[in-house]
C-alpha cells in the first residue's frame, strides 16, 4: 500500500493510494493505528504532495556503502547523524541552496519509515516494526560539514531533507535498488543488498540508546560519489518499488548572513 | 508567567503557575496561540511534571562559555548540534547512564523557549520571539563523543536532555545566572553575560538556515569544566528567576548491546 500527504490549503492530508494508481483516498486518524479510509476519491494528477509523514525525529547513517568510502576505513559500528524535521521537503517542493553555503551535494537513499515504537529491539524486531520506504536525498553542504563541529547545518538546512512521493508498504529491506539522476542522468546507482550495515541492524543499533516512535524516519546511507547541485537542475532519486522523488534546485536570494 | 506539563494518568496536561506557586491552573489550546486557562486548580505538590514543552526540534550550543574551552580556541561562529526529541526528561526523572557508554557527564545549561517562528532572524528579532527559559541539563557521553564521527547518541541517548521544571516567561537573557550541583555540592556556576555568543546571536545565527517553530528548544552552552554522573547521584541545575531542575541517576541494568 502506498501512502502519502497532499497540500490542501495550508494543511497536509493523509492520504492512501488506489490500486490504479488515478486516485487517493483521505485517511483520518492515525497511520499506525486507528485510522479510517474514507470513500472520496481525490485524483491524484494535479494534487501537490508535501513530506509522506512528520516525523519526530530523522536519523541517517554515513559511511554505509563501500562505494561511498573513498580512502576512509569502514566503519565497525553504523555512524549515525540527526537531521531536524524543519529540513522536511515533498516531491515538486525545490531544494534551496542556502546562501553563503559553498558547495552543496546530493545524496539519494532508501528511507525507512518507522511504524512501531522500538527501543533495545533485535534486528528481527527492529524488521517487523518497519511500515514502508521511500526515497529521500540527504542534501548536504559540504564546506560546512568540514568547517563546522557537527553537521547540524550541513545536513539541516532548511529543504536538505526531501523525502517521497510517497511511502511503498510492501517492500523487504534486504536488495532495494537506489539510482540518483541529475537532469536525467544517472549518478548514482545500489542496492540495499551493498549496505555495510543493515537496515535491520541500524535500526537495533539506533534503538539501543534511544527510542524510536512510529513515524520516525531514517535515512539508510548514500553510495558512490555526489557532486554539487546547481541552481536550475532537476534532481530525481529513484528508489525501486518506490517511485521517483523530483526536486528542482535554486539559489537562495539574499546576501549571506554575517558570521 | 511559568508554565509547565504534569502527568495525568498517561498524558501529559499543560498548566500555568498561580502567583503564589502552590496551585496550577491546566490550559488548552495552543501556549504559543489560542488558549484558555481554566478555573481548575490542582495543588502543585505532589504533581509529577514532564518536560514543560515538546519541541519539534532541540538545538545546542557547544563551546560557549571561555571557562569550557581549556585549550580549544573559541569559535567564530556559534557550534551547534542536535539532540533528538526522545532525549527530553521532565523534572524528578532519572538519567539514565545507558550500557556500554562509559563515562557520562553533566552539563548544566540554561535552555532557552520559542515562541513565535523564526527564519533569517535579526538578533532583536530572535530576542522578541522568545517565550521564556527553562533548566536543562545537556548529558553528554564523552567515550562516544569522542569515538564516534557525530554526536547522535552522545548527546542523544534517552534522558540526555532533561529540562524544567517549568518555563519562565518573564525573564531577560542577557544575565541569568546558572549553578550546577551534584549531592547538593556546587560544581558549575556562571551568568549569561559570560556567553561567547549571546543568545539572540545563537537563534539568529540558526535561524539564518533553519526555521525554528514554536516550542523549539535552545541549549545554551555550559561552563566550566565537568564531572562523571555516578548511579544514586542527585544532580540538578538552577537558573537564577527559574528554579532547580532535579534528576537522580541510575545505572542501566542490561548487557551492553554487541557492537
Amino acid at each position: 500500500m502506498r501512502w502519502l500527504r497532499y497540500w490542501q490549503g495550508d494543511t497536509l492530508r493523509t492520504a492512501v493510494m488506489e490500486a490504479s494508481q488515478d486516485y487517493v483516498r483521505p485517511v483520518s486518524g492515525d497511520p499506525f493505528g486507528e485510522h479510517r479510509v474514507s470513500d472520496e476519491r481525490v485524483p491524484l494528477a494535479g494534487l501537490r504532495l508535501g513530506p509522506p509523514i512528520a516525523p519526530s525525529k530523522i536519523v541517517a547513517v554515513a559511511l554505509n556503502y563501500r562505494s561511498h568510502l573513498s580512502d576512509r576505513d569502514e566503519p565497525g559500528n553504523p555512524e549515525l547523524f540527526l537531521k531536524p524535521p524543519s529540513a522536511l521537503a515533498g516531491d515538486g517542493d525545490a531544494i534551496v541552496l542556502p546562501a553563503g553555503a559553498g558547495r552543496v551535494d546530493y545524496e539519494g537513499e532508501v528511507v525507512v519509515v518507522i511504524g512501531r515504537r522500538l527501543r533495545h529491539a533485535t534486528e528481527a524486531e527492529a524488521l517487523s516494526a518497519i511500515f514502508g520506504y521511500t526515497c529521500g536525498n540527504d542534501v548536504s553542504a559540504r564546506d560546512w560539514q568540514n568547517g563546522d563541529k557537527q553537521w547540524w547545518r550541513a545536513k539541516g538546512a532548511d529543504t536538505f531533507a526531501p523525502i517521497g512521493p510517497w511511502i511503498e508498504t510492501d517492500l523487504a529491506p534486504s536488495d532495494i535498488s537506489l539510482r540518483t539522476l541529475v537532469d536525467g542522468e544517472e549518478r548514482q546507482a545500489a542496492t540495499t543488498a551493498q549496505l555495510i550495515h543493515s537496515i535491520p541492524k541500524v535500526l537495533a543499533f539506533a534503538s539501543a540508546v534511544m527510542t524510536l516512535e512510529p513515524g520516525d524516519i531514517v535515512f539508510t546511507g548514500t553510495p558512490g560519489t555526489t557532486q554539487p547541485l546547481l541552481p536550475g537542475q532537476m534532481v530525481e532519486v529513484e528508489v525501486g518499488g518506490v517511485g521517483r522523488l523530483r526536486n528542482s534546485v535554486t539559489g537562495e536570494h539574499r546576501a549571506p548572513p554575517v558570521q
